[in-house]
């Protein structure tokens, strides 16, 4: 593949950010290296059967999103701004063996899909980070999500994600114990792509808190699930304290994604679209025209701030 | 469609089970009547846009299963199963507008892909369960699973889910309160299942406990995820406690699927093949055609299961 990126790491923007330098994704686990074979069941790929270190060694952005349509048009986004010469229909899906996930590469961005919640984007995560021999890598969740008391349409740069219960923890259960571990984003990239925002006139981009939950009707306070005990009061009551704990939107796979590519030595963001109000509504009943439109906002930051980092558009 | 099945529900095979007899799927939301359009998102489906009483109201079989290929498959073999007269190239993903998940219809049997994980299949079940003005509906999840002192390609009728602490509930997060809902499925329809399996020689079925987590890799104890902090000692002494437990197999969707259609008028029921031993292994190893194999186990089951019901195989 053609590539607009030179190899060597000095040309990434480490001036303008100090925590890039050779940071190394590792794993904990010291069980890995004495495997003869390891095979990614859910991505289907296999230390025997791939080369991963040359597939993926010159990683550098891991963009990961639940739906696998629009995770393949941000990959094909991502060639077009990036300007590699490789012909589109070339791209192909790395995990086309599997209907579970798809992923793309494109020059030093991968993409990813998710699916939907905490156990599915966990299995991708640990799968991916299981035999990434590189360095240096952000990694971002580029979603949707419910907003709370702001306009459909903003993008959210999370902060810290919080639970159900607003606090900054992911809840893990490690055979029968339950491990508390931190769900803090990465700051200074928080603040760069904040400021990669700036140059975006048409929409609007805050930071703030991002709740994460276990589910979409009853665990975000939906009136309209097959199943809703509580009233339209309890409801409003619940969204406002968690406006006033800061938290600005809701979806349901960020404090898992913080705490595992944290302790991994992967830089994480979150960066979602809100498509409704949650103060105002449950439904999502946005035109499809404008449903596209705002799901390509947090595509659309992400790829100016990778093309800022790789000195492409000063 | 032409249909094997007569409108009458007196045709069902209520000789053999008592419990068939106008049982309403019912959902337990007060909103849901005030609501002048529902759309369903996630289906891409909606009360004004579909008749969904005429789509779907002669159901009586909901088949569900984390891949969409496998489930289109079962879909597929369902409709020669079923000797319905309908051209296989004309049986259409009704969700065909999302790539969140898939589903067909084959005369009275309803399949439908679910992702990975309680928060995914939550979502399915809501948004199907919300508007089916259906009787009599018998809902089975079809999956894989990882078995626990039993043979690979082992099947296992649930008799109960259980939690990741071999506890029989579904914790669900509602606002900020924790509800606890119970996961029992149903004992007639598990046992005219495993009767049903007696048919066929080629495979072993149980009937045992399933332990559903939140996790594939340090929540069912392995040792090769990218994180893992217990020894291997530690994870043999969990799974055999989960054993003596009356475990048999571990899948990540079970407590769910049984606390929700139990509490919303459905019959459920749980059958998962499993693809290793996990006192054995971590890994899912098998070769290609033998994945497929076990993979098509329960699908022969239920397929069975469908047609004796029906009156089609005496």
């Amino acid at each position: 593949m053609a590539s607009v990126i030179p190899a060597s790491n000095s040309s990434m923007r480490s001036d303008r950010n100090t925590y890039v330098g050779k940071r190394f994704v590792h794993v904990k686990n010291p069980y890995l290296d004495s495997m003869d074979e390891d095979i990614l069941h859910h991505l289907d790929l296999g230390t025997k059967t791939h080369n991963l270190p040359a597939m993926f060694g010159d990683v550098k952005f891991v963009c990961v999103g639940g739906s696998p349509n629009r995770m393949k048009a941000f990959a094909l986004f991502m060639h077009k701004e990036l300007g590699l010469e490789e012909a589109e229909e070339d791209i192909k899906d790395i995990c086309a063996g599997t209907d579970r996930y798809c992923m793309y590469k494109t020059g030093p961005v991968l993409t990813i899909s998710h699916g939907m919640g905490i156990p599915s984007i966990s299995i991708t995560l640990h799968e991916l980070i299981k035999h990434a021999r590189c360095c240096d890598v952000t990694i971002i969740r580029i979603g949707t999500s419910g907003g709370i008391g702001i306009a459909p349409g903003t993008v959210i740069i999370t902060d810290i994600a919080v639970d159900s219960f607003f606090k900054p923890r992911f809840e893990q259960v490690i055979l029968d114990n339950i491990v508390t571990r931190s769900t803090e984003l990465h700051k200074e990239l928080s603040e760069e792509l904040f400021n990669c925002s700036k140059e975006i006139p048409t929409f609007r981009t805050l930071i703030g808190h991002t709740m994460c939950t276990y589910d979409f009707y009853e665990g975000q306070g939906r009136l309209d699930g097959a199943l809703c005990s509580f009233s339209r009061e309890k409801k409003l009551h619940y969204l406002k304290r968690a406006y006033k704990a800061g938290v600005r939107n809701i979806e349901m796979e960020s404090t898992v994604s913080a705490a595992m590519c944290g302790r991994c030595g992967l830089t994480p963001a979150v960066v979602c679209v809100t498509l409704l109000d949650r103060l105002h509504c449950d439904q999502i009943n946005l035109p499809h025209d404008v449903l596209v439109e705002y799901q390509q906002r947090p595509q659309l930051l992400i790829s100016n701030f990778i093309r800022w980092r790789l000195g492409l558009c000063d």
